[in-house]
Formats: C-alpha cells, structure tokens, sequence
C-alpha cells in the first residue's frame, strides 16, 4: 500500500534495536483518514471470505479493528491484556511473550464474543515474531472459529512473524513490509 | 441518546456492586454502527468548538474516540496506561486510581501530540468517579492545551464524576445517565 509506505518514510523514526516509531499516525496519536484507507484496503483484500467478525488486540489494534469493521459491518471483538474484574470467568485465555515489555502477560477473550458460527478477520497495526498473533489464534482455536484472514498495517519482513503465518496456510495481508531498516533511518520496503 | 439507552436496556446487565456491563457493544465487542452513531452525536454537540484533536484513554475510549474523530476531521491521541519502552521519554505522566482494579496506575501521553495550540474533546465510554478523567484534565493543564468539551457515552449519573466536571464549568455531553440500577436489574436514565 503506497500510501502507507510514504507515510513510514515520511513520519516513521527509526531507532537502534530494529524499533519502527509510527506513533505519530499509528499507534499513540491516529491519523483517522489514514486508519480509514487501510480499512478499506483490508475489505478489497479479503471481501469474498464471508467474514462476520474482526478480532483485535488492544490497545492499538482497536482503531484499525473499527475503521475495517465499517467496511465489513461487522463487529470487533478485542481480547484484553489484562484480566478486569468486570470480566466474567468465562474466558478464552492464551500466553504471549511480549519483547516490548520482557515478560509475558495473559491475554482474555469472552466466551460469549467469539465461536464456531464466527468467520474472523485478525488485525493489527504490527507483525514482528507475532506472539499476539498466535495468541488470538490460539483463542480462534480454543474458539472452532475460522480464521479467514490476517490483516497487519506494518510487518518487520526481517524478523519471522508474516513468514511463520504463510508457511502455516493463513492468508495474510500485510500492507507495508519493511524488508530492512538501517540505524541511519533508511528503510527498504518489499516489492508487492 | 434514545438509541443508546435503548440498547443498554436491551444489552446491558446490571451486576452486583453498581457493575453495569456493557461488553456485548461497547468495551470488549464492539458495535460499529452504533459507535459511529455516538460519534456523530457528540460533532452535533460540539461542532462550533473549533476541535482540532481529540483525547482519550485506552483501550475501550479508542473506539469511540476514532468514530467521533472521522467527523471532527481531527486525530486522536489516546493517553497510556503503562509506560511501554517504545515511548520516548519526553511524557506528560498522570496517577490514576482505577477502582476496577483496586490499584494506582499511571497515564502517559508524548509531549509530542498536546499543546497549546490544542482545542481538545475528550471522550470515554463511562464516567463514574472520574478519576480516569481526572487523569485526562491533568495532562491537558500540563500541556496547556485548551479543553473544549468533555463527551462520554455513558455517566453513572449516582457516582461524583458528572457533578464534579459540571461544577468545575466542563462543558460535558453524557449521552446516557443512568440515574439508579436496581440488583433486579431495573435501570432509570435521567430525564434530558
């Protein structure tokens, strides 16, 4: 999406340890025109696959969710980090790593908002090793949901994430791939 | 906001402890249709404010905040409820007590994205004690930003929040007030 990549190029920061900084538009402060264009993007991408459900991740992951599930009229459903009081027992819950923050942390999903009837599209706005990833695909299994599509904003191609996810058979779209990033702030995009 | 009561009459529960879950629509699935609904509501309440961003917390006010925005054509910015090591270290920083989870934590927002050349709206999905909200008014003086409108989908109209903000002089829209919850389930809005 060349729409994306300029925008990385142009308000992206990159920072030594392979850090990617698009919280000027992404992920901290939203360009909600941007968010728009990619939602729409995913719905040209994955319209035929009868999807009914956008599952996410928060925090982040529910902007884009909710400007994609306007093109699908679908509802997301986001599993939460951390388990509320205000959540019932009846949760799907999975373990992921998380490298930002060096430990892991329970991710929960009610039972009630996700099952056999759902054909899910996953998104998110990154795709580095994909531990969040696999965690709401454990939660889709844990589920019998079907999973018919991953849209991630930005993958780190040089890192496994996106290539663990297509070897698996999942069709993902990923709409900027940074091939490499230089710590003198140069970024290489795969060709698409 | 008819609509929104109507559905919190049909999909809410009320549970023990002034717990009122809305979780089926909006804070852990999401009813798109509905939130873009709110969204609209709160750009006919504030449209001649001169917004130009709008503010609010993770995770849940990141739905509305994006749906409200699309009409505002303004970004969002969403304060964090933890610091990630991906954020610089330039933040305004806020303590919060969250009584869901019986503990303090602090908000942090990039000096980056607020400043006093921000006339902002903040959003949320629930207003209660306020201490959330509080947190929100404290980085907003910090970076002298001008705070124009406060707009939250549902006020638990028997908790301090809404009468504190208003007393202070906040122009705040609640699109629902519930004035009492009964542990048989009954709600009553207040009269707007």
């Amino acid at each position: 999406m060349k729409l994306l990549e300029e925008r990385i190029r142009k308000d992206g920061q990159v920072r030594p340890g392979n850090i990617l900084k698009v919280d000027s538009f992404l992920n901290h402060q939203l360009d909600v025109g941007l968010l728009d264009e990619i939602g729409k993007e995913f719905y040209q991408r994955f319209k035929d696959k009868g999807i009914n459900k956008i599952l996410t991740i928060e925090a982040s992951g529910i902007a884009i969710a909710c400007m994609t599930a306007r093109y699908f009229d679908a509802p997301v459903v986001f599993a939460k980090k951390a388990k509320s009081k205000n959540l019932d027992g009846d949760v799907f819950t999975s373990v992921v790593h998380s490298f930002t923050y060096g430990k892991d942390y329970n991710i929960t999903l009610s039972k009630k908002f996700l099952g056999p009837q759902d054909r899910v599209l996953i998104v998110d706005d990154f795709l580095a090793i994909g531990k969040a990833m696999q965690g709401l695909l454990d939660v889709c299994r844990q589920a019998n949901a079907q999973v018919c599509g991953i849209g991630v904003a930005i993958e780190k191609g040089f890192q496994s994430g996106g290539a663990t996810l297509r070897d698996a058979g999942y069709d993902l779209a990923s709409l900027a791939i940074v091939e490499s990033m230089e710590d003198d702030g140069e970024l290489i995009f795969r060709e698409q």
